[in-house]
């Protein structure tokens, strides 16, 4: 198997409603992408969207961004994992580099929820057949893993807030971020309760965004970019898919296999990494990732955030330029943005967000209630 | 790169309604693919669907159907590529085995369209900004495109019948066919008119079914089946998005390409193959494709099936089972009930539809108006 680099990136500016069309917007980072990579073609593209399907009445995204990008005639797919979609993209694209089928590709991901309802969509990431008949949500289970995990472990009320008000603060010199604003623990603690015990300020936001990457051989990395960096493990694991049929719903089990494996693939141990960019849709969910790859005991994930653990100082810096929080969640765009972000920090092009020596960052991200998890770790 | 085999083969029947759900019908093909290759335990399941998001409510299909097949933990990641979504499948299961991340995958794909309305849910594989505003859909299109080849080529009204008659004819010892009997030219010609000039027997029908393949890397295969079929080229093309964009719409470009791409992965010419089997969503789009991939020259696609060239005796047998027409053309499950009907005729065990000394068999899916086109040759 070849060894796969990042070559070039390219991210839109999340916007709350972009000017942008969904063909636009993908377009858009595809060039973008392939400008930073000093290519003109490349001969795949794999694509993330999870909800044109309802918003835009759109299918069959992967040609449609090909054709806006002047590729013509390239091979052209759609990956999907519900909310990992973006992560699924990365994936395919490394598999079509590390096979030898492509010599260049291009993941890119895209949404547009301005035109939209997205809640009833998103939801359709749960069982359509049991869980949404009975009254449940993307939203509605996050806030039942918060209630859970305050009730068992005696969390206070407030004993997540740090994690959206890290976000915010590293959103700040974010160019790409859509609140580049700091907020305080207690505006958090104060904001609207969106479904109890779930608070606005602990959600990410709706809004639109696009990002790529381009993959090619490391061996060749360097004809192209001459700060590559390397794809050190990409890892796909799928738990029980209803979280009220697992053992115990607090235990993310597939994030926890799908770390442990990409630490196994990577030849590293999870002390190794220099940034964590988790998938902070809602913050428990930032927690429980914290937890199950390794860097808490079960019930003290919160506490990284309390102890200013998870800032760009800290034990295990996390959301360094945002995360789903501030930088935004534009669905299928965001793990392309995670990447994005950490090649950034690994390159040390991070500017004020930059953590110091960081030469290898890890990035999760989840789809449905944690049902499929993708961990990918990259190295320079 | 590995080269990549087929190892089991699982189907359900096509049905117009089928009893199981939509879960039920992908976990039910995944275990009588494996059950076929004689394992209980896979890598990865790449899954295709193209119609639940409308038609369930259901997206993350992949985890679904994984856990309904007892996949704990595995890789699972759905591929999209409109109507060519099963074959999108395949192609990342083959990126999947090829690259060595995975040792033993399975493509499946599923549609229950029974529970809906598809037609709308069908035309997102159009352009959703410009096509479907202008009031296309799928079968406008590939009514445009008929009317298109019968005015240019002079082409009699009932020239493309014998594709539906021949179709019909190989579905009857098919098992797993929806529709096991013969219709006459005269039955297509007098069926009412769906979209002028489209008739109803010259159009898939509407129905629900789900197929499955193993893959295992060549090198393996026999430990797990003792008449392995390989894969020997996979290829994905894309055109222009908009047949009114192209310069002749009759030229089935991203076929074409997509034909000649894979015969050069084969290392095999066009007269090598002993059957094709065709995505005859539509008939005119079965003529198109034996044009595009070189059998006839453009406006003779139609004699080879008045010539009775596309039967089992024939030059180049095509829907050697049944095709899209009378098999049935569950959406997403298409591709992968391809495959499954080439490893039975390379294997000898197509039944009365054998085709005699069949050793290299191709396969070609059609995603909107031939805006995405893959194609897999296969050889013993």
């Amino acid at each position: 198997m070849r060894s796969v680099s990042v070559v070039g990136i390219g991210q839109l500016p999340v916007e709350k409603a972009s000017n942008l069309s969904l063909r636009q917007l993908g377009g858009e980072a595809v060039r973008r992408a392939m400008e930073d990579a000093g290519v003109d073609r490349v001969d795949a593209l794999f694509a993330s969207n999870m909800l044109a399907d309802e918003i835009q009445g759109q299918k069959h995204i992967a040609a449609l961004i090909a054709e806006e990008a002047n590729l013509f005639g390239v091979e052209a797919l759609q990956a999907r994992a519900a909310m990992a979609g973006g992560a699924a993209a990365i994936r395919v694209a490394f598999l079509s580099v590390a096979s030898g089928e492509a010599d260049l590709a291009i993941a890119v991901g895209v949404e547009k929820m301005s035109e939209g309802v997205a809640t009833p969509a998103l939801s359709k990431a749960l069982d359509a057949a049991r869980e949404v008949p009975d009254g449940a949500t993307m939203i509605s289970k996050n806030a039942e893993l918060k209630r859970m995990y305050l009730d068992r472990y005696n969390v206070p009320e407030d004993g997540l807030v740090n994690f959206p008000v890290v976000a915010h603060d590293h959103a700040r010199s974010n160019p790409f971020a859509l609140y580049k604003k700091a907020i305080s623990p207690g505006e958090v603690q104060s904001s609207r309760v969106v479904h109890a015990p779930l608070r606005l300020f602990e959600c990410s936001p709706i809004c639109d965004g696009a990002a790529a990457v381009v993959l090619a051989p490391s061996e060749q990395a360097r004809a192209y970019n001459p700060n590559p960096v390397q794809i050190l493990a990409s890892s796909v694991v799928t738990d029980r898919f209803c979280i009220d049929d697992r053992e115990d719903p607090l235990q993310l089990e597939a994030a926890h296999h799908s770390s442990y494996d990409a630490y196994r693939k990577a030849n590293i141990n999870r002390e190794d990494i220099h940034l964590f960019e988790v998938h902070d849709a809602f913050s428990i969910m930032a927690c429980l990732q914290l937890e199950a790859a390794g860097f808490a005991e079960p019930g003290q994930g919160w506490l990284l955030a309390v102890e200013d653990e998870i800032r760009l100082q800290g034990q295990i810096p996390i959301t360094t330029m945002g995360g789903l929080k501030a930088r935004g969640h534009p669905i299928g765009a965001t793990g392309l943005y995670q990447v994005c972000e950490i090649v950034l920090q690994l390159t040390g092009r991070a500017g004020e967000n930059q953590v110091r020596n960081a030469e290898i960052g890890m990035m999760q991200s989840v789809g449905g209630a944690a049902t499929t998890v993708l961990t990918h770790i990259f190295g320079v």
